[in-house]
């Protein structure tokens, strides 16, 4: 069952219900001042923190869920309704929301009355624009009232809802004609203040939400809106809010447009105020003035679209199948950008205030965007990087404000140097930017303890081989890229951390994924040693992953698949021999990817057994059988209910890797099997079913031992956008960003004819047909480039212009 | 305007009116299952930590506020309607809420339908149990559905609030009989469940929020109750909730009566499963088993009324005024206790996962219990004193489960050591117990590092010596009393401490108020050495105690009143030389309470500048004017908007000082005027302003500068319910527990005639006439006791018995 349709031509999803299985949301902005909007239009905005600078109040897990965000309240006679549905929720003779680009459209219209709300953060500025367009669509005049709504966070969205001793005292607006300035702590350290503005007069105002909706009332009765009044209340304390009253005629068959702005401003220390005690408003005014008319509204939202458009152009397909071409085309890129953007911070489940972003997270989300912002990527490397520690080791997280270390959790994820590796070499892939590496990066944020980039790659390099375990693989630390699976930390307490916490005894557990990483990334790794030249230490590379490879084949074999790993005691973990958790997706993934097996046949062995054990309809789960009770030994995987989580859920981040590997060995059917099973798009028909936006993947899909199986979580924030965009992109499409240049690997159903790609790579454009009239799976057998045939299957590098590219495979 | 009346004989507040100004609540429990209850039914409960076991959600701050709690549906036909009002809010033809001790009575009636809810926490139990009266007030047989609802947390009321990627995956239930298990983390680390039951057949149930409210909708539209029918939805993931749906059959004039429990239980390790993955319920059915009959229920409530009883006969006046009487008599100890149970925790103003127990709060707490609860007061000093250092400074907070002190914020303090000698000091006057000093007591929870209490108590005395600053005053450190006094921080950016971050430059500020403090416990800490014999220790701290008063004299009067302090560039701070902040209330109330200033008229003169600069109609500013700007030399104190909180708000705990302050100088028509004007009793007609209960203190009554003028904010929790114990039970009217006796010493108002007081005093019960003849404030002309006039004011000592005592004042 859908609740919309994909719009592709306008790179929209719209929504044609409020009665969505789950909110269905979307992001407002991209560079320092970010919303979060859901279909009728929750959620909240900040600038640059979630946590530390929350502009709006937004309560998750809420009764009702979803409630609060921006709100408008139309009184139509004695009708009241709101165009978004929500709070009124009346019956609505139109309802659409259309989730674009960095922009939302949603529409209302009742009793002859239509409302078109368009939210949208424009290109450099500090703030959300909502346009609303009133239309009179019946034969009389309407003269109606209309009252805007929205609540104001004070500040730190933590303290905000935990420190009320404090906070019920210190709430201060001001307002000033149709601005309502909200200026909390403002007299004392903070030097920004917030203001929600109109471009129109009003007949009144409140900013105190208790005068608003009544002490006891809920958003769906405010009394001022039912009283058709405003109290033109001053908060002080308490919960100050911000409410608009417009009294707005309408001709019959008129309309009549309002601009409202949320806006952002710092003031610099000496111009905080205009008076003892009155704020400054320069800069508010300065923004307002930017959005008066339609006319500016509309050019900001093309200069909007004119910079995603410049984004997505960079790799663009047409499959003839409209699913694929809209996931790679549109969404699948955009929420990797969302993803650059957010890191973990602000989702409809990650509620902004807690984690920092991840080392590992942070690498691997790279591979989504770092074709579409290859500056920023750059500075994102040289960021993470100045985490590690002088021995390889690194910070699992890192705090985005500050760009520091986060002691809390400190370090000891052994898989996390290496992706170092992997996200260093996507980015000179990319853009051939060699220089990236002799930049000098500290070591833990000492600028005074700096080594070239290429050393850090090193230090991660040997920080695997420097630890090593009884059976030669690496040493898995407090985890490897299954958070969950805690082999060293045995705890017993609840809310105990499972990774951090706790006597960590006898850490000699050993992580065959982690190898799989490792011999993977050494590719890499290898061929940049010979770059500069460094043939000795490339040599005694080789050496150490020929090392980590034969012990993957000694000890990390279990018979038909590939181990997971030995836990604190020396015993298997994913084996056979094991009651529970025999087999695990990641090893299997990683090391055929790596190469591992895929001559002596065991690596089709290892697929094969994921494919017979592990995949579902709705995609392959982490590992079986799920674990029906806590071990101790294994940790925090073994805590979730089964089927969820990293319990035997199907974990999408990983379901790429095991894509990947199917290329590998060249089996594009399964490849793309798999693919579809978890992509949204594909899914749309079940939505539901899986509850979640079929336009963006969630991390986690509930596995078949879950109450809930093919139930999505966790949408938006995960490094599934990342490895799915490479899967696909890379993988199946074959179009390969290379050291030298783009290479062309295809490896699709055998089925399909062929498609075409433009692709933007290092300044030139290339128009890419791909054909495939022998119905092979894999294989180039000709390529020609602006008609000329290349040997090999890497396209030459131009600096400029369109090349024409034919492919033909065989 | 009233919304309520006390009914002094039940010892109850009775609400008549859903509609209060603001959520008007009361507390369940007395050891360790607690509950905090609204007159609409609002609120949460939890196991002994309001943070970390904490078994219903509640979501403060809320649009509808006070939304969530425990609720009942009544679907009485097509009309549904809530008997505690919300969430249904329809209108009632009856109600009332009668909060008493440790229970609360909601009664509602519409439609000839009567529902009398009776919610409390039996003695000895681990939950809460609602007592649900059905009466059929027509004429004719109902037929009726009864929907309970309530919503669980999980756990961790802190990690339930913000860790949605993993919460939203692990709620687990079961369902037998009539009894919803709430299970989430117990099959890991937990070894605890909550349950809710019902002494009845179910018609249905709901375990799962979305299917009993429908995924968009609020309390007050649940799908399965406007159906008339559960969907026995078992929660996997998401919200667990509980709903039990009973069909109800009630003859005209029939009434019956259910039983509900919420409960908690832990299951020994080896106990936890009934079967695999099935929970072992033979506790919970134990429990359920105690009360099934309205029979259990009325003894284990008239056990509780007992219990109460029990402690509230300790004192107990006739003065002649009904509101001193119910404030003496009831209200106040009361409060006293509940602020010794819940410390700082939880509250409607306090969320349960902030503060610890606060090293001063919990030593002033002391004097509001010592006489109820000696036994626990003991164990309460003990476990602070755990948590002071070796030089005598102490952490300022430690936390509750472990009693260890908490590093973040650490000490500095430098009041702290000194409430130490005030709350032992107040014990053994209560007790005699002078053992208690002989206690081996750690520093810092180093059970290898002891001393006596009294070696603490000592360190505490020297501390302040040690720590002098260049006016021979003492040193402040981070902060004295006035938490928001910071005068050694220079916090410029938001989100720091204003007390623990930053660099705390020229740590040379003085407080005249830890010298007032200083000297008033000398008293004490002198006689406590000359009772061990340590005369020379007595004479070098009497020494000690003279330089220090000498200090105040000569560098800490300001001409009219007592200077509040000098800041780390040694400016004053609460001079007349300054521009805002000129009187501080906190010195003149301490100072004179310490006897400074008495003989020469410097406490008259100081406490009448208070009068005329501070006093206001709702009591005693903390100083003005109110600063109107931030300044980093004085920190969280002119963060506050002016009239706010410690920026010049009614500051209630420190009103008593200067109540105290008027009986030193026998001034007790002033005395008792001054208590009146914070006293809720006296405030109940004026609620509407006041906006909280009219039955306890709040911490802070917004002062003239602010806004909302004589508006009350953070009910229950705070030192204010202790020291207006004090101040009106021993220093107004004059029962003074001292080492070798109670003295008698009141002073009121010349006017009274007189007034009865019984005391249960070290095992014995004084009753006690006290008769003005003459009409004075002040002086014991004679007491007679047993029908013997005694010489003195000192009562003598009895093991047993009731003695009559009176005293004749003149």
């Amino acid at each position: 069952m859908k609740f919309g349709y994909f719009d592709d031509g306008n790179r929209e999803y719209v929504i044609t219900t409020p009665f969505t299985p789950y909110p269905w949301i979307n992001y407002l902005g991209c560079e320092q001042f970010f919303s979060l909007i859901s279909h009728t239009g929750g959620g909240y905005s900040f600038y640059q923190d979630a946590r530390l600078r929350r502009l709006t109040r937004y309560r998750y897990n809420n009764i009702p869920l979803d409630e609060g965000g921006r709100c408008f309240y139309l009184k139509d006679g004695e009708d009241v309704w709101s165009p978004s549905f929500r709070p009124m929720k009346k019956e609505l003779s139109f309802y659409e929301c259309r989730h674009g680009l960095g922009y939302t459209k949603i529409s209302g219209a009742r009793g002859g009355l239509r409302a078109e709300q368009l939210f949208f953060v424009p290109l450099g500025f500090h703030g959300e624009v909502i346009q609303l367009k009133l239309a009179n669509e019946t034969e009389q005049a309407k003269t109606l009232s209309l009252f805007s709504f929205l609540e104001f966070c004070l500040w730190d969205a933590q303290d905000d809802q935990t420190n009320f001793q404090r906070n019920l005292s210190t709430g201060e607006v001001e307002v000033q004609g149709s601005v309502i300035y909200h200026k909390t702590e403002y007299r004392e350290r903070r030097n920004h203040y917030a203001f929600y503005s109109v471009n129109a007069e009003l007949a009144g105002f409140d900013t105190d939400r208790e005068s608003f909706l009544g002490l006891y009332n809920g958003l769906h009765e405010p009394q001022v809106v039912l009283a058709g009044r405003s109290n033109n209340s001053l908060a002080s304390g308490w919960s100050p809010i911000a409410s608009h009253h417009l009294q707005v005629e309408l001709a019959p068959g008129q309309s009549k447009t309002l601009i409202f702005i949320l806006g952002y401003v710092e003031n610099p220390k000496d111009e905080k105020w205009a008076s003892p005690g009155v704020i400054n408003k320069q800069r508010a005014k300065e923004m307002i003035a930017r959005f008066e008319t339609e006319a500016q509204v509309e050019e900001a939202l093309r200069e909007l679209k004119a910079y995603w458009d410049s984004l997505l152009r960079k790799y663009q397909v047409a499959s003839g199948d409209e699913k694929l071409d809209r996931m790679v085309n549109i969404w699948n890129p955009y929420q990797c950008m969302v993803t650059f953007n957010m890191s973990r911070s602000a989702s409809y489940f990650e509620s902004g205030i807690g984690r920092g972003m991840g080392f590992r997270d942070s690498n691997q989300d790279l591979l989504g965007f770092v074709h579409q912002v290859p500056q920023r990527a750059r500075q994102r490397i040289l960021d993470i990087a100045s985490t590690q520690f002088e021995d390889g080791s690194a910070y699992h997280q890192y705090q985005p404000l500050t760009k520091r270390g986060n002691h809390a959790i400190g370090s000891g994820f052994n898989d996390d140097p290496l992706w170092l590796i992997v996200g260093t070499a996507a980015y000179i892939k990319e853009t051939g930017d060699f220089s990236i590496l002799d930049e000098e990066v500290p070591f833990d944020s000492d600028p005074s303890n700096t080594a070239s980039l290429f050393e850090h790659l090193k230090r991660s390099y040997y920080h695997v081989v420097n630890n090593l375990g009884p059976h030669g693989l690496p040493l898995i630390g407090r985890a490897d890229w299954n958070d969950c699976l805690n082999l060293n930390c045995f705890s017993e307490e609840p809310g105990e951390s499972f990774q951090t916490t706790g006597p960590s005894e006898g850490p000699v557990a050993e992580s065959v994924f982690i190898a799989g990483l490792f011999v993977y990334a050494a590719h890499d790794f290898i061929e940049l040693c010979r770059r500069r030249g460094l043939e000795s230490l490339a040599a005694e590379a080789e050496q150490q992953r020929a090392n980590v490879a034969e012990a993957v084949m000694e000890h990390g074999w279990d018979g038909q698949w590939f181990l997971r790993a030995y836990d604190a005691f020396g015993q298997k973990v994913g084996s056979k021999e094991c009651a529970e958790g025999q087999i695990f997706i990641e090893p299997q993934g990683f090391c055929v990817m790596a190469g591992l097996g895929v001559e002596d046949g065991r690596a089709e062995q290892a697929l094969d057994s994921t494919a017979r054990l592990l995949e579902t309809e709705h995609g392959i789960v982490l590992h079986t059988p799920a674990y029906t009770k806590y071990y101790t030994n294994l940790g925090e995987i073994s805590s979730y209910p089964p089927g969820y989580k990293e319990n035997a859920g199907i974990f999408c981040h990983n379901n790429p890797w095991v894509i990947i590997a199917e290329t590998v060995l060249g089996r594009g059917e399964r490849a793309f099997e798999l693919y579809k099973k978890i992509c949204p798009a594909y899914r749309e028909e079940i939505s539901e079913l899986h509850r979640l936006e079929p336009y963006v993947y969630a991390q986690m899909i509930a596995g078949r031992d879950a109450v809930n199986f093919g139930q999505a979580k966790n949408s938006w924030l995960t490094g599934t956008a990342a490895w799915n965009y490479a899967a696909i992109s890379q993988a199946i499409l074959g179009i390969k960003p290379d050291f030298d240049g783009l290479r062309i690997d295809p490896c699709i159903p055998p089925q399909w004819d062929g498609f075409q790609i433009q692709r933007e790579f290092r300044g030139a454009v290339y128009s890419i047909q791909v054909k495939n009239p022998n119905h092979v799976s894999k294989g180039v057998a000709q390529i020609r480039v602006d008609g000329r045939e290349i040997a090999g299957n890497l396209l030459p590098l131009f600096t400029e212009g369109v090349h024409e590219v034919e492919v033909i495979l065989g």
